[in-house]
């Protein structure tokens, strides 16, 4: 899997609400109702990780959820990332 | 719910093993085997949390879990952060 430019992640991330590309990955957040609906964003979002074998490095207070997404192997961002952040935003839209 | 003294917060870490003050809240972290093993982990401590009524600061990144915990009203470190921080112990020590 290999590195995606800037040039790339910029135009990808234009499809992409709410996304930041920063230090090598690419960032978002959520703020829900309260705890019981972060964690189970958090649930969906850990299946899908571990189906797509690309894990989250993410933190969570109460309602609030940050994600970022980077391919360490490739030390930046990769289509892989892409990919896990559109399975986020379908979870988090669908529970909305 | 009262802010604990600096002295009694340092004497109930005594008994919590791997867990340090500072910055206003207690902190600790954990190593799993895998993702999957986070996060059976981090569901046991999410119902914890919501029956506490009492929610950490927390960050996972793949099999690497770090917690916080302080409480906000009291601006810093009080009896309900060690209970949960008891309990969090428990789940953890359960699972190895």
């Amino acid at each position: 899997m290999e590195k995606l430019s800037d040039d790339e992640i910029y135009q990808k991330l234009e499809e992409l609400k709410g996304w930041k590309y920063a230090s090598n990955a690419i960032h978002t957040s959520f703020q829900f109702d309260n705890f019981k609906d972060a964690f189970t964003v958090m649930t969906r979002i850990a299946f899908e990780a571990e189906a797509h074998q690309h894990h989250p490095n993410w933190g969570n207070v109460y309602n609030e959820l940050e994600i970022s997404l980077s391919t360490h192997d490739a030390g930046g961002v990769t289509e892989k990332d892409f990919k896990l952040a559109n399975a986020i935003e379908g979870i988090v839209e669908a529970k909305n």
